[in-house]
This record gives C-alpha cells, structure tokens and sequence, in this order.
C-alpha cells in the first residue's frame, strides 16, 4: 500500500454527503473501505457526529498523515471554509466551500498526495445561485483538468457495479432529443475513452465492449428504425478496425441478463435510461459512478444530495463505501 | 379442477416451439404443469419426438379428454393440416396450418371447451408470403375476438414474471417516433385495461400501477423534456380520478431495484426498451408474454421461432413453461 489517502469532498454540507462519510468511517472495518480523508470543515463534521449520536472521532490531518490517521478517527484536510449548514436547508452561503473543496481534493491527486478523487454529492442549482458556471459536476472536474491553453478533456460516465458496467453515450437530454444527438464520432469518442480507462485504471487487458442498438430489436434491419445501422454500426466498424473488440448494435432488451453479461466488460448505451435501468434493477445500493475520461481517478456514490431525508439518520452508505472501495482498487491497479 | 386443459398452439413448425413443447411435456410433473393439448398435427408431433429421440408418446385428442390424457401422453388437438417442415427452414406451405391451429385454440377456448390460449412462437414474414394480412400474432388474436360490426378490441403486451410486470404503451415503433405516438389518451386506456385485466384474471382486488416518465429523471419538471408534465402526468390524474391506484410519473431509472418493485403490481412503460430491458435483466428465462383486453386468456413464451436452433436439441423450454403454468393460474382466478 501507498500509504496514501482518497481524497473524499465533503459535498453540499446540507445534504446527505457528510453524514454518510461518517457511517462509511464507521463501517471502515467491516467494509474493507481504503483509507480516506473527508477535504471540508473538521469542525463541521464534528459537530455533525455529536447531532447525530455517531461516535466518529475527528482529526485534522494533511495529505501526507491522513491515511495513518484514518484507523482511529477521520482525518479531515481543511479548505479554511467555515461552515453551519442546517440538514435539509441547502443555502449559496456554502457554495465557496463546496467548490473549495472539490478544488482542493483534484489538486492534492493531481499532485500526488492523495490517490483519488471521491466526491459526494452537490446540488447544481445551490451553486448557480452563487455564481457557478458549470452544467455540472462532472464538468467541472474536466475543466479543472484542462490544461491552459487547451480544450478540457471529454468526461465518459460510467455506472459500475461488481456484475454490470454501463456508460450513457448521451445522458441528460429529452428522449425526443436522443437521435439527433447521437453520432457515429460520438459513439467512437466515447468507446475509445472507455476502452483506453478500461485497461489503464481497470486492468483489464484486452476490454470487451457492448454496444446498444437504439431502437426495439436493433432496429430489425431497418424496419423498426435507421439509426442502428446508418450510426451505431459504423461506429463498431470503426472502433474494430483500431483493433478494439466492440460488439453490436446489440438489441438493449437481451443484453443484460446473466449469461449476456459474461460477454463483455462494459455496455455503451446510447441514452440514459438505456444505460441507468438495467444497472439500477440489478445493483441499485451498490452502483458507483466512475468518470472515465480525465487524468486522475474519480468515483462518486449514485445519488444526489437528498435534502429531503438530510439529518434523519436514514440515509445509506451502501453507494459511497462502494465508491470508496472502487477508488481504491482502481488507484492500485493504475499505478 | 376443471378437467378441462389448455390450448396450445403448434406455431411456426420449422421453429422450436414444437420442440419445446415436447420438453414441457417431459417436465410437466416436476414444473407443476397444468394439462395442456397441442393444437396441431400429430402425427408431425410423433415425428418431431422421434427424430430428437424425445420419449412422448403422442395421443390423438378431443378437447374433452384431453386433460385426462395428459399424465401419460402429450394429447393433440389435431386441425387436419398435414406437415412435414424440416427444423430451421421456414416455408409458407405450413402457413394455413399454423394460422388453423390459433383459429382452433381460441375457438376451443372461446367455446369454453379449453380453458385459455397459450401460443407458440410464428414468423410473420412466413405467414405474409401466404397472404396473411395483420401486423402480428396479438393483433389476430383481437381481430378473432372482435365481435361481427364491432372494432377488434385494444390488446395490450404485458411481460410477466414473478418479480415483476411491464407493460409497453408503444411497442414497435422507432425510437424517434416515439414521443409523438404517446398520447394522454393511449396512456388511459392501456392503464385501464391493466387494472381491469389484474382484478378480473390475477385476482388483484386493488391493482396498483405504476407509470413511468419518458425522459431522464422523468423530465426534471421540465428541463428534460416536456412530455411527464403535458402527456403522462394528465393521464395519471384521469385514471385516479376514475378511481384507480396509479403513481408517477417516476424516474425509470429508479423503478426497478428489489425495494421499488414492491410498490406495484405492473409497471406502465412509454417505450419498448423501458419496459422488456428491466424485466429480461432480472427474469430472462422466466419471462411471459401475457395479452391483456381480450375476451380470453392468452399467455406466450417470450421469444420467437429461433429458426437458427430449430431442431438441434438446445431450445430451453422454460419461458414456455412459465406461460403454461401461468395460463393455468389465470384460469383459475378468472373462473
């Protein structure tokens, strides 16, 4: 081991993000989670454990001591963001440190002192009232990894869990807006971002790649809808002759039982819900997302902030241990 | 028990579901079958065993002992077309017999000398050669039950399985072509005759459905597509105005895990992929193919002719098994 830790942001102080970062430390043992280090506000985060009658010590820590530090408390690297969120009452008050945080938690992994990044959740729309000019999380840790002077990488969501891997080509868009959207180069973008990240921080040697058919049946030849064969076809053709082991447009309704899973590494799909409903049916506490895409490592528990149960004691830690867990393993197998 | 059996058609000759049969017969004590009869040909039945080196013995049958032949002998409804396929190669010269042997099932069943349709799969493109002129297998089966001078009546797909009921509100539609074919009013009646059919056949005293968004996250009020507020959310409030228990629109994403699907008794699903992806993900072999809104019980395996692996004894008879036995359990709740 690196004797490192992941760095966890702490997310938007009201919502579910800190309280399930002290029960993931709780279950530390049990869960086999690697070493973390929540990046926020150690006073907050105390005060959250006594509100919530969890016994979770808090440390402050540096990069370089955390992970030593995380057996016996939660190791805490501070932004300087004061914060005293009420659960459930999201307020722009905290976004500086919210993006803070996020900041601080790619610089530590971008330079090495920490493995990678795990994010909890944050809720756009608090930081568009103070000001945030991102569409969304995921982008804005692309821009952060954009070198000056040059465009910001393309970030490829995967949904991963133990049986199932999926990757949305398009994601947050109107269904009506999914076939124009979808383009053979965006399909081949895509399915090399996967297949390179499937090998490099999955260490999967040789990845074996699924592509959806948009349409019932693929399509049937035509009959049921041109773009399975006018885009998506093309797109496996070309992603084949680069020497990638792509198969398909595969009908989306027979690719996600058992024994069609055993046949490959991870599913592209061709809009959310193609992707989303099959690994939400199978996995749902113990998906993760992971961003493919970028020069460093990032997971993220499946779910958003979650105001409206924020503070009861009833939210699950299920997703963020297994985010965690993933981070690590990756974070070993990359290096 | 009624003493009377179920009818199952012979389907296309040249697929598996012959074959199929035949191993459902075998199974029939140790999958808790109820007496069925083949609606066919005997004597290609007795052939079709012989050439597989299947023991069944082969009765011809009557509709009224055919129950009381079952335990010893597979009985057979003959419709007196002769037929000699060959496994794997389709021809419409077997065309009116397969299209007899669905005329006879549902006359036997109407007549309420057998106690409900179970189908075998058929190939269109086999049948229109001969001059068959409707869209497919369900559409026959409502124009057959359409009363002289009155419009066939609305025969609604459910796919079925112990953990969960979809229902597509389109079906074989492009993708694209999708949101225009979605309509408040489709949307009512198909729920309509969900609930109607899960009291009267399933026994269901308060059939509870839920519906599904169209768009991610089912549209986010708005941001992501219009249709869940303008098309699907009216149509909700029309079904509980008349009464009924019906929820959403959901997220589609999230109406699948274990936890969720305890909340219904059929899911109401805008697309094809959105309601087969969820159901073949989790009951891929178990899966059956009921139709709801006609004046009879109809159950089918959920798959084709598989033309590809007609005769080399590696059909698996357990979707067919699932629709017998479940052909059997609506018999009995209706009466």
């Amino acid at each position: 081991m690196t004797g490192k830790a992941l760095a966890l942001t702490q997310g938007d102080p009201a919502g579910i993000g800190p309280e399930i970062a002290l029960r993931a430390w709780l279950r530390r043992r049990e869960a086999a989670l690697p070493p973390f280090a929540l990046v926020g506000s150690g006073a907050f985060m105390q005060g959250l454990a006594a509100r919530l009658s969890l016994d979770v010590p808090v440390e402050v820590a540096t990069p370089q001591d955390a992970a030593s530090r995380f057996d016996r408390a939660l190791p805490v690297i501070e932004t300087g963001h004061e914060v005293e969120a009420e659960p459930g009452v999201p307020s722009p008050r905290w976004a500086a440190g919210i993006i803070a945080a996020i900041d601080l938690a790619v610089r530590l992994t971008r330079d090495g002192a920490c493995t990678a990044v795990v994010t909890n959740p944050i809720a756009k729309h608090v930081l568009y009232e103070a000001g945030f000019a991102h569409p969304g999380h995921t982008e804005y840790l692309a821009a952060l990894a954009a070198r000056p002077g040059t465009p910001a990488p393309h970030p490829v969501m995967m949904l991963w869990s133990e049986d199932l891997a999926v990757v949305p080509v398009t994601v947050h868009i109107p269904l009506a807006a999914v076939p124009a959207a979808l383009t053979t180069e965006l399909i081949v973008e895509t399915g090399r971002i996967v297949a390179r990240d499937l090998s490099a921080r999955f260490g999967i040697a040789r990845p074996r790649l699924a592509i959806a058919g948009l349409n019932p049946h693929a399509g049937e030849k035509g009959a049921l809808g041109s773009e399975d064969e006018a885009i998506i076809a093309p797109a496996i053709a070309t992603l084949r002759a680069e020497g990638l082991e792509a198969g398909g447009p595969y009908p989306a309704d027979t690719m996600f039982h058992a024994r069609a899973r055993r046949g490959y590494d991870a599913a592209l799909c061709m809009y959310h819900d193609q992707a989303l409903i099959p690994i939400k049916a199978l996995a749902f506490d113990e998906a993760v997302n992971v961003t493919l895409g970028l020069p460093f490592i990032r997971t993220s528990p499946d779910h958003g902030t979650a105001f409206d149960i924020a503070g009861k004691g009833v939210a699950r830690e299920d997703s963020l241990c297994a985010a965690l867990r993933l981070a690590g393993r990756l974070a070993a197998a990359s290096r």
